[in-house]
């Protein structure tokens, strides 16, 4: 099959420099070529083979993942990879393993909530992976309500130790990855209590595994909780369950950075501020709405390319039939996910420097932007991962039946990515808490106090509730100032409804309560409108490269519209756009496709992904996907003999009509 | 645990008989005796048992498929099953197998497409299973363009033979169920071509396999295609590969009913009308429609149950924390899920009985409701296979984290029925068709010729073009007259506005295909009317038993208003009704999922799912949801030993630093 391109043709209909795109997508020059220079790495290695992950059972999947993990750290050893080359390495390998959650969770959470000396103490013996760790907070009944925990750790002055402890079947820790089969380690999060008072949620280190033989230590039972969604996905990581039976650790594994016990006891609160612990939700969130853009950039790249290349119907004369990448009803729904794509990856790119921007402040005592940076970035993770979960299947859709096989690539990484919307904050909570913050920025409006960041635009309430839309041509909705005014002016009078909805009701929790369905569409709405502006700023700061900046205007412009279009009832009952200029959108929308449709292969090229990291037999580089289809078929296990195991127990007998006789 | 009821409670706050309402959902007294019956006798059964299926590896699962199957037959010859108590017992065992392509695909096309001598011939063989037959329509380059299947079958006049064969690559027969490794016979798809002409698509009986031995006959090659989304699910079924190289049957093989080859080559018709093949596609899509709401109800019954068991927040003064139930957000996802499966169970009841009113008139040579009977069946099929392959995604959701587990059940549903989103005719397909007959249908208004059926509301065409809704409180929207209206304007404003677009259009198939995405949203539009509107007349008719009517009102209600709410921008831009009216409609839903609340376990509970049919420990009737999920944990094959495989040689070399000198 070397040297086919049963896409060559598409790749020449391209309006801009692709190349270039590239460099924007990966963010820098540098970045593209990183990512270029280790997804090689990974892909041309025989031990990173993903192509046989669904054909696994669960023992060899997750023995293969430990033998990629050790194979991993020997190489980056090996090649002397900064730590930068070896987070993209471990990014390539795509397979979720022990190792995301010690480098991922163990470590930083030791980084922020240990003290000087506990970071002394820990962090090399992390670093050399001398331990393994993992987070353990979430349990069998409480998730979301970090706050409902049920493990305890009481002090014993009489032995100056913690006596980690779980006192019922829901307070087990329950989903922690890496914790079932691999951690020796982990930070615990359970009440602390000591002289018999609870201080409430608490970190402590806590020693799992014997370091000699990696047997459980007394008071400890571990396992994992078994199959999860999806074959191969995130089965190669061992989520687990942990319960103690009173394990007594030193006083000194506390993480102590924000309170101490003292030796007689005593709960000491120090002074550092509380607040930089929302400094590690803003960088954990970003981290997840940047993985939301290339999980979703990966599945529209699949599907993009096998609908260049699947014909179906219209054939005339017996020429090739249209390729369904050509049908609207296909362009409909993948152009405004390859634009999403864009759109995440700039929200998310943005999104970095906020935690920059937030860091400084912080470290400068300035706590000012750090609720409405706190609320921005909850709404995008709940946004972003949403659409992303969404898209992927919609992209398996759009593959038609093939997209069903695993060859496919798409069930995996539907399932692969769907925890996404639960962890690190249920996607609904978030978006109550955005809109609680929403709330209250509302209310402070008259009392003067500046709405700041992304809610800047709250400030100019006034103009925004009575403005009406220009538009009167569908070429006018070409205009970021009216797209984006009908996006703040909607997002602003449905929270300002909301706002008096709650107000009369007989108190404000009632009334938060019972009207938190619509409090969750002002919440989408609001992050709707962050992801429209970052878009059309990273649009008009102009890139280089030709015709790349007339590109990511259209995909702006399809991203924008196609929400505008979804969510039309949102503008048209606040009275934002009339039902014509409504039409409109539609019109507009038809003529943004016909203009992204010759730049459709070349805008998922941009993404830059190696066919071993897209994992696809359709979403091939070359587009030769039916021989590849095929020959992957015979790989499957039960085509080892051409009669079935069970034929004679089975099948002969009912065939045979001997199936009374036969013992089953 | 025997005895608990964790969900007492709940069942005790129920406004109605929950045992007249189980009969209104079975359909009958006798349906219900029916289904109770066999659902216990393959619950009671151990070889079939599913709560393993997730772990077994390919040739493992699809063994016991094959055991399974092989038992079944076995024990419906021993209790004598009826025909009727055969097939409840099959949808029990809920293990997609060869058999339902023998029984729902092979013996229907014989006898749809057979000639009476034919039918003597081949069904007693296919009856008592001495062969086993599968369906090869599908390439691997074509799906839902059937009249471009490249399979050719040649009659050559010197052996009184087809000669069926493969010629190119894409021709490959793929996808078929129980093709792979279990049929012996096929009715395969193949262009019919004799004397040098080629007279289209037409089925072919052709043996597969040695009867002796089972291996492939010569010049037939065949195998599965490989492993599909998610574990278990249907990975039981041996879809199949198949290509043939010219390989010869008798003349007689072509299944003649419509057509036939004479002895010397010439191509003849029979008299019988094509449109009887309509028919069986109307039969096999209402059986799509009844599955849909089988699907959709036993996810949200496992949704609901565990969101009533699952507390998270709000905990006063130490008490237990808020079921998730109780939470608005939960119930504005959750509460039109089980309205929606009431609703699709009520329409696919009606749909029965439009087929037996169909066959009749086709019987009687009365095709005049027939193309209205298609279109309106594919718009139903293709609405309630999206809504619920959807539906039961967001019912894994609102499960929280432990829906993403396999033992839930959710994953392995969601993986095993989306499938039904693209075979019998991919959705979009689908709809583009329903769209073309509303085109016709409004076309044809101004000639006279009056609409029947579900298309008989637009003969009151003027009135719903400009009618307006004279809703004025939230308690209006309860009158199910001002609902039907709403939707009726909806649809054909809707529908006109794209005949109007389309004939401004150089021709009309450019029209429809740069408008194929509005047309798209017209048809489901009509198709949602449809639904509605056979709710509300089930509702109507009036059911006996306390209370059930009522619930059935709240679920009418519930169905149509969130469907009203979702789709506000329609309803808005056509002008059916005002933004005020839109916001009533949100007012008014609060109030029905209140009404709802304490009905909602009952109503789930109504479906009467075994917890062996549910398949899911969140879902168990008796809510002792924890001890069921950490007893399932321990199952788990990495659990056999506390050190993992792979400690040895992949772990402890890390932790003890000397993966450098080890052999990975």
């Amino acid at each position: 099959m070397e040297g086919v391109d049963h896409l060559a043709h598409e790749r020449k209909t391209a309006q801009f420099d692709v190349e270039a795109m590239k460099v924007v997508w990966a963010g820098s020059k540098h970045e593209l070529d990183l990512s270029d220079r280790m997804a090689r790495l990974v892909a041309s290695d025989p031990v990173f083979r993903k192509d046989n992950r669904t054909m696994l059972d669960r023992k060899e999947l997750f023995k293969n993942t430990l033998k990629k993990a050790a194979h991993a750290w020997k190489r980056l050893h090996e090649l002397r990879l900064t730590e930068e080359e070896a987070g993209k390495m471990r990014f390539f390998i795509d397979e979720p393993a022990y190792v995301d959650l010690h480098w991922g969770m163990f470590v930083p959470a030791i980084k922020g909530q240990g003290t000087e000396e506990q970071q002394k103490k820990w962090l090399p013996l992390a670093y050399k992976m001398q331990i393994i760790g993992c987070y353990a907070q979430t349990e069998l009944g409480h998730g979301s309500n970090v706050q409902g925990l049920e493990t305890t750790a009481t002090f014993d002055p009489n032995t100056d130790e913690f006596i980690i402890h779980s006192p019922t079947l829901t307070s087990s820790k329950w989903w922690p990855g890496g914790l079932g089969k691999v951690s020796t380690h982990a930070v615990v999060y359970a009440r602390l209590i000591t002289d018999g008072k609870d201080y409430g949620i608490h970190g402590f280190i806590v020693q799992l595994r014997s370091l000699d033989d990696h047997s459980p230590l007394p008071g400890i039972t571990v396992g994992d909780i078994g199959d999860k969604f999806g074959s191969g996905a995130y089965n190669s990581m061992d989520n687990g369950v942990l319960r103690f039976d009173h394990v007594r650790i030193p006083r000194d594994q506390l993480l102590m950075r924000l309170s101490q016990v003292t030796r007689e006891g005593k709960y000491v609160q120090s002074d550092v501020p509380r607040q930089l612990l929302y400094g590690t939700m803003v960088f954990v969130r970003q981290t997840i709405v940047a993985d939301a853009s290339r999980a979703l950039s990966r599945a529209s790249c699949i599907a993009t390319r096998y609908s260049a290349v699947r014909r179906q119907f219209g054939a005339q004369d017996g020429g090739p039939e249209t390729a369904v990448l050509d049908y609207k009803t296909q362009q409909n729904r993948l152009f405004p996910l390859i634009a999403s794509a864009y759109a995440f990856r700039f929200v998310g790119e943005w999104l970095k420097s906020l935690y920059t921007d937030v860091t400084h402040r912080l470290q400068a005592n300035d706590f000012s932007t750090l609720a409405e940076a706190h609320a921005c970035t909850a709404g995008l993770k709940s946004l972003t991962t949403s659409v992303t979960a969404d898209g992927i299947e919609e992209c398996r859709k759009l593959c038609g039946g093939h997209g069903y096989l695993s060859s496919s690539g798409l069930p995996e990484l539907f399932a692969v990515y769907i925890p996404a919307c639960t962890y690190e904050g249920d996607n609904v909570v978030l978006l109550l808490q955005v809109a609680r913050f929403l709330m209250k920025t509302v209310s402070q409006l008259t009392t003067g106090k500046k709405p700041v960041g992304t809610t800047a635009y709250m400030g100019n309430i006034e103009h925004l509730m009575q403005c009406r839309c220009a538009v009167k041509t569908a070429d006018d909705w070409l205009n970021p100032y009216a797209i984006q005014e009908a996006f703040e002016a909607r997002a602003v009078r449905m929270a300002v409804n909301c706002a008096q909805n709650v107000s009369k009701a007989p108190s404000q929790e009632e009334g938060f309560f019972s009207l938190s369905a619509d409090l969750v569409e002002a919440a989408v709405a609001h992050c709707q409108l962050i992801v429209v502006t970052k878009f059309i700023e990273k649009v008009q700061r102009g890139n280089v490269g030709d015709g790349v900046k007339e590109q990511l205007q259209v995909l702006c412009n399809i991203y924008a519209l196609n929400l505008l279009h979804k969510h039309l009832g949102d503008f048209l009952v606040t009275g934002t756009i009339t039902p014509k200029q409504g039409a409109l959108v539609s019109e507009q929308l038809r003529s943004l496709y016909s203009k992204l449709r010759p730049n459709a292969v070349a805008l998922v090229d941009a993404f830059n992904y190696t066919d071993h990291y897209l994992g696809s037999v359709l979403g091939r580089y070359d587009g030769n996907v039916y021989p590849a289809l095929y020959e992957q078929a015979w790989k499957d296990p039960l085509n080892e003999s051409d009669v079935p195991d069970g034929y004679a127990e089975y099948l002969r007998p009912v065939l045979k009509q001997q199936v009374r006789l036969a013992r089953l």
